[in-house]
């Protein structure tokens, strides 16, 4: 299209002009002056009269064939189908448009209005085309068929061409009937639409893949059946396409469950007097560690891009928030190219003071990953079907009360099942644990405990951030921990020193120069109650919930050191 | 403190040792051998007797001066003050400790405990201290009163010299019985506490001004009472030392209220059935306006901090998730150093699919703001109190269905009021509306209409971005609005070109490369349903609900092009 300009909708219908104005027929022979023989004269009038009789019969046919094309040419339908002009809110007529996941028996009987992607067609012979319409999850059977007779609401042949030349993807405007069928090919099973009108609303260009082989389980491309055609589309082909590739039922559902971890996380938040803070991505100075820190040109200076919103949310803390959330970009300069890390990711972070013991943490980060997957197994069951589909996994165990583990004791349970470190040798009981004795230990308490959500407790000292509060008795260990999905980490965290002096201290043992954080150090001079937190990957929450196999799959745009777009 | 170690509670308890172990007294003179005369030995036997109830005396003077100072030393309260050992969560006894907040008649005569921070103290005479405790925007008095007898709540004199010397900001254990009281200099006025228990848990360091200076009116300033003294805390000084600026009363409403408006702006849209999406900060290539844009380091090559959500928003939509929105920093590198621009702020982001008009999109964000300012009115009126007595203004003024102006007939009430354009020429009706007169029109709408929110609708094709849709009639005019607050704009928005070769002539138009935007014009080429959206800055909502005067107030940590920090 390419003028804004408002045009008609009957403009396809080009055909439909040219109605006969069938010439009048060559009536009678007429006289004849005087000349020839009589039987010369009976000979010609013979002939006259065959010749007059034939054009009679080829005016007649003549006359039969243009009728004929003329009704046929003529269009009934041609209200009821065609291409829309360019929306630009030409009228609002309040008009209710459905969506395919109210439908309920209410309907049946009922004309419904809706706007959906056509998903596929296929015609059966020249009356009757089947179509699938698409709204995110859930496609509905639509059934044109030739009118018999001429009603406001016919289908036409021409109806019918036209509806087979509308490309899969199209966005349609469809007027029908509801009615109760048994439907195989739709995820909607016992309503299908009878289709009286059928609008092209918006055009597509080419397509990159079809939906259904983009939601192809992985399992078709292992089946040896000579009969099965199809294409697989890889992963950076989908991400290239995104666009596309979010089409697919399998990604609606995963976007929507990733906005339900957000929506139950704050949730549970907000019941406990939290509140959610919004801390500045950039910054003076590189935290934490500078080597992984994005650089940013600041006017005529440097920014870097926060790692997390540790250091703020501890001044919010300072700040006397007392509980404070945030969701948020997190941004690691780190050139792995791994299934697992992004450059960009969302991080679902909080920090609390405490009154009387860091448990007091732990407890409220476990009722709130609680709370997300309740809330997901009871209220999403539909989205997590769907996904299951394209991405089978057993089902996500946790139990009513969570597992509880101190660090030694998970290293015990590896030791005895014959871990060991990389180099082979037993591993220690204050040994760092490795990402591949972490799966395992995921293993052996899901057999042990069936549960696949479990917590670590008191991590060696040594092992964690400088930050982080000691044992009050153990001076090796800490009041740390981390928490586990499937055998991987998605949340860490722990008590932080908040004493200035203290902490200077173990910045020194750690190499790093007191004076370089001072920022951080002024805060906690000013007193901060004593306090803790910890720190979740939004997507890898959603990955490992879902077994997606990679992360990418969990990110609406995908970031990491080979991709910037879309 | 510089070890980890636990220490005791009562380490500050120094001087209770050195119980007195009263020397016997020197009793007798004994026997005296032959020699001196009978008047000398008489004069020497009453010098005697005089020297000996001399030194009865003294010993009897020393001995009750010691008992006396031992009594005096010996402290029965060393067990209900002092400085606790930092805390590494030692123990957990599931002691509860209240809020101020939740204090009832139910509290009256009952024993409480609570963390707070010490707002500031009063010492009456020798055996009387008034304190005043702090918890966010409440504050309480605490009554220490030597106590008359011992019993194990018994307040020692030595208690009331550590408490005058506890310093204002330290967080303290405070355990007390809440008596009922009329108190003028606390926000709690009907009840305080009887201090039994005070324990220094965190102690600060300097500090760079009072919570009471920085928490004063600005009309305090322009009082001319040659008897009031205090400091006026500059923004600078403020912002260089956030933390502390934080603890004001009027900080912690202004966050919490900022907090509940993504609170409502979230629970308006979940319950249009909208998804809450996370998009990539980090960007391929610059957008829209590549001059304000801050580039980044991003391993061998260069990305781009994204301006605001709009082209992943509607890649969203593109993608079929019909209506999504988004909370996150959006970025800006313009040198603007004026009270309403910051580099980084958040953004407050929706966008959705059309059915029949981009009015539907105007009805939503409409009612979502209202949602906004209903719920603050309503459940945040302690806050908003709060926040007025430092920032005194007229109540925020909303109409129950929101004013909803043509452009053209903004533009008409300003030219019938006079307003002129920057060269002092009077305004046509397609002009771009100055900053000026936003304002201008903003006080005769008040005037008018009684409301300080309303809506500019059909703005100018002219003066909005390429992608804006045309009007259907009027090719002049537009599908797009603003929404203004107090005279200012808050949100900009419009129905979208959605179809790709109208889009790609109308960056020709103006001067914009289709090229240079492919990845842009490629999700259109897909297919996207009509749609339309907006955007909100947070902190300027926040700023001109309360009318704060600098967007920086209504920032946690603002960023601009002078601060980085903290």
């Amino acid at each position: 299209m390419s003028e804004p300009v408002p045009q008609q909708a009957q403009a396809f219908n080009t055909a439909a002009e040219a109605a006969a104005a069938a010439p009048a027929p060559a009536e009678g022979a007429a006289d004849v002056a005087a000349g020839p023989s009589k039987s010369e004269l009976k000979k010609r009038a013979k002939e006259a009269e065959k010749a007059r009789k034939a054009a009679e019969r080829a005016a007649r046919e003549e006359e039969e064939k243009r009728a004929r094309e003329a009704k046929e040419a003529e269009d009934h339908a041609k209200q009821n189908y065609g291409k829309l002009p360019l929306h630009q809110s030409q009228e609002r007529n309040g008009q209710v448009r459905i969506k395919f996941e109210e439908l309920s028996e209410a309907h049946v009987g009922q004309r419904v209005i809706f706007r959906a992607r056509l998903h596929n067609m296929r015609p059966q012979g020249a009356k009757l085309v089947f179509l699938a319409f698409r709204q995110q999850t859930h496609t509905l059977q639509g059934v044109l068929a030739l009118s018999k007779e001429n009603d406001e609401h016919q289908v036409s042949k021409q109806m019918l061409k036209y509806a087979q030349l509308i490309p899969t993807e199209t966005i349609v405007l469809v007027e029908g009937v509801i009615k109760s069928a048994e439907v195989k090919s739709c995820t909607i099973t016992n309503y299908e639409v009878g289709v009286q009108k059928l609008f092209t609303a918006v055009e597509v260009g080419a397509l990159p893949f079809s939906i259904d082989d983009a939601a192809r389980p992985e399992a078709d491309f292992e089946r040896r059946d000579e009969n099965l055609q199809f294409s697989r589309v890889a992963l950076p082909t989908r991400l290239d396409n995104r666009v596309m590739d979010l089409r697919t039922p399998t990604n609606q559902a995963i976007f929507r469950l990733q906005s339900a971890v957000c929506h139950y996380f704050r949730n549970y938040l907000d019941s406990q007097n939290f509140i959610e803070i919004h801390s500045p991505k950039l910054q003076g100075a590189a935290t934490e560690s500078g080597a992984s820190v994005f650089k940013v040109s600041y006017f005529n200076g440097t920014a870097f891009l926060a790692q997390s919103p540790q250091l703020a949310k501890q001044m919010a803390i300072a700040g006397d928030f007392e509980r404070v959330y945030e969701i948020g970009p997190v941004f690691r300069a780190e050139d792995s190219n791994t299934h697992r890390h992004m450059t960009e990711f969302t991080g679902l972070d909080i920090e609390m003071a405490i009154e009387e013991h860091y448990h007091e943490v732990v407890d409220t980060l476990d009722s709130m990953l609680l709370a997300i997957f309740r809330g997901l197994k009871e209220k999403h069951a539909h989205e997590i079907e769907v996904i299951r589909k394209q991405f089978p996994c057993e089902e996500f165990l946790f139990l009513e009360k969570t597992l509880r583990l101190p660090f030694k004791e998970g290293m015990k349970m590896l030791r005895e099942a014959g871990a060991t470190d990389s180099e082979g040798n037993p591993i220690g009981e204050m040994d760092d644990m490795s990402t591949e004795n972490e799966k395992f230990l995921g293993r052996l308490v899901r057999e042990k405990y069936k549960t696949d959500y479990f917590i670590l407790d008191k991590f060696p000292l040594a092992i964690r951030p400088f930050y982080t509060m000691p044992d009050p008795v153990d001076p090796t260990l800490s009041n740390s921990y981390d928490f586990f999905m499937r055998g991987e980490e998605i949340l860490s965290g722990a008590q932080r020193i908040h004493d200035p002096t203290f902490l200077a201290e173990q910045m020194k043992k750690v190499g790093i120069d007191p004076s370089s954080m001072s920022g951080y150090l002024d805060a906690f001079k000013l007193g901060a109650p004593p306090h803790g937190g910890g720190g979740i990957g939004l997507e890898r929450v959603v990955m490992l919930f879902l077994k997606l196999g990679n992360i990418r799959r969990a990110s609406l745009f995908p970031r990491d050191p080979k991709r910037l777009s879309p």
